[in-house]
Formats: structure tokens, sequence, C-alpha cells
């Protein structure tokens, strides 16, 4: 049912349920859109509170929080011209659900936290990539994957911070076990239309 | 005692007291200053997740979240120059004792908010304008006088917000009990040297 290049880190590809649900409600993908673009800028900020002495991740990560705040800034002017007003929107369980994956104690926080974003990074990488191969707006497809190559970069650099606090051999553990946990969410379409739905 | 032009907002303008003890501990001021940054950076993006239909404030606070990240990596740049490791630093009590006023429930919540944030950026315009005014380092007197401006704006924009969502002269009562303790909290120079002992 994989309907896309298979991306790396993500065991199983968006089937095409997903697709047609999110192409029927564009709209409302625009509006979670939104939320994700807020809650990812929070996730990377959060991080700098939580590790003020960690020299890389600082730096890397202040880079992603600007760049979410920019998108999330470019996707309320598609709401804007869309006259979408800005409303709350009850999530899909993807967020919560990993987030309760992330173990309490450091230094497992910190690498599951790392895990969990480049997760989330390259599921969002690999659905705006396919909303923009199939999307029929041709300006929205446009700013689709504008948006893809960032994420991509973002997931890379989650990763990469998990390799330099951590070893390799656990990183890659741990990210096989969180990448099923990722998929196996995804693996019921969530009835209402989200980015992760 | 007062040493500079007064700033509008600000009951009481900062002493040659605090100017000394920053000069002599630049580098402890330095340090301070990337914590105050990335607080800043954090105090915005946490009010558009408490507010995320409030449009105006929205688009504004995503504009001063970014330029926050922006200066928190040029402050942090100007660390590594330096030589000085990002650190913990047990903060004065000025930016908890002001929390503390914000009054909890809403609409207070959000205009205190507002207005503790405007007082802050003010504060904070004051005291780099001080500082670009009396560094005897020609570059880094440049970088205070370039941040100068941001805070300016930042103060600004926070104070049209609050006129934005409340009467005015709801705002001015509650800006004058405030700003009022805002400068009690510094009439006393805190210990140890920081952007707002």
């Amino acid at each position: 049912m994989s309907i896309h290049t298979k991306i790396k880190l993500l065991h199983q590809s968006t089937n095409h349920l997903w697709l047609q649900q999110a192409l029927n409600n564009l709209d409302i993908i625009l509006l979670d859109h939104s939320h994700c673009e807020r809650k990812a800028a929070g996730v990377a900020v959060n991080l700098l509170f939580r590790y003020p002495s960690h020299e890389k991740l600082i730096h890397q990560l202040t880079g992603i929080a600007k760049e979410e705040l920019e998108h999330f800034e470019q996707v309320n002017q598609w709401l804007q011209k869309k006259g979408i007003s800005l409303a709350p929107l009850k999530p899909s369980p993807y967020g919560a659900t990993l987030k309760e994956a992330i173990r309490r104690h450091e230094p497992h926080r910190l690498l599951d936290s790392l895990l969990v974003s480049a997760l989330i990074e390259a599921r969002s990488h690999e659905r705006l990539g396919l909303l923009a191969d199939n999307c029929q707006e041709e300006d929205l497809a446009k700013f689709y994957r504008g948006l893809m190559a960032s994420e991509a970069r973002h997931y890379g650099i989650y990763w990469i911070l998990a390799t330099e606090y951590f070893d390799r051999v656990m990183v890659d553990e741990r990210l096989q076990e969180l990448a099923q946990l990722e998929s196996n969410i995804l693996s019921n379409l969530h009835p209402e239309p989200r980015i992760h739905s």
C-alpha cells in the first residue's frame, strides 16, 4: 500500500487512505499544519531550556526553532488567504502517544526526545511530500514542496544530535523501537483529518 | 541618580551602581544576557500556545520569538568568541517577582502577561543602551546598540497588543502598578551582576 519512496527512519510508508482523507480536507489539514509548526517550535524551545549547557544542541535547535516559527508564519498566511480563522483543533493521538514513550530519566530522556522529534520530522517530510505531489492547487503544492526540504534537514539534525550525545549502537536500537511505535500509531487511520492522522 | 534619558514606561531610570557592576563583570552579563534572550523567546512562544486564536497576538509574537532566538544565537556567538561556556546561572529575583504579579485568571492574565513583557523589554532596552554607551570594547558596544533597537520595538509591540485586547484606561492603570513594582524590584542592586540585577 506504500505510495511514496520510503523515507529513511520510517518503518512503514503512509498509505493511500491518509492521502485521500487529507486531499478531501485540505482546509483542516492546513489548520492542523499551523498547530504542528507551532508545536515543533515549542518542542525545540523546550529543549533549549532543558539542556542549557549542551552547546551543539543549543546551536542546532535554535536554528530549527527559528525555522519552525517561520513556517508557522507562512502556514498562517495561507490560512488568512483562504479565510480560515486560527482556532484550536483536537489533535490526533500521534504526538501524545510518542511523547508518552519518552523515558522520564536522563540520559534516556534526551535520547528519546531527540529521536521522537526526528521521527515526527521524518513523517512530516514524507506527508508534506505526498501533498506536494498530489495537491491540485498549484501554489499550495509548491508551498508544501518548499517546506518538505526543511523537514528533511530537521530530521537529519535531530538524528545527528542523538549520535553526538549517545553511542551509535544505542541510538540505532532505540530508534528501531520508536520507529516501530511511530508506524503502529499510524497503522489505523485516525477518523479526523490531520497531518498525523 | 538617573544616568540616561528616561524610557517611556519605566518609572525609575537605572542608577549608576548597576552600570558599574555590569561594566566590572561583562563576561557574566553576557552569559546572563544569553539566558535572558532564551527566556524572552520562551515567553513569546508560551503565549502562542496560550492564545492560539488571537490572530494579532500570534502574528506579532511569532515575529518577536524569531528575533529573540536570533539574538540568543548572536549572544551565544559572542560567548564562544570570548571562550565563555554556556552554563546555568542563578537568575536575579526580577523575572520571578514580575511573573508572580501576573494575575491567574483571564482576561487579567493576558493583560498582565503583555504588560510585564513590555516592561522587561523596556528595561532591557534601557540597560543595553547603557552598555552600548559605556562599554569600552568597541565591537561589543556596537552589538549592544544593534540589539537595543529591537528591544524598543518589542516593548512597543507588547504595549500595542495590550491596547488591542483591552480598554486603554485599564491598560494604563495596570501599567502604572506594574511599572512601579518593576522599579521597586530594581531599587536595591542585586549583589550578583545580571542584566536585571
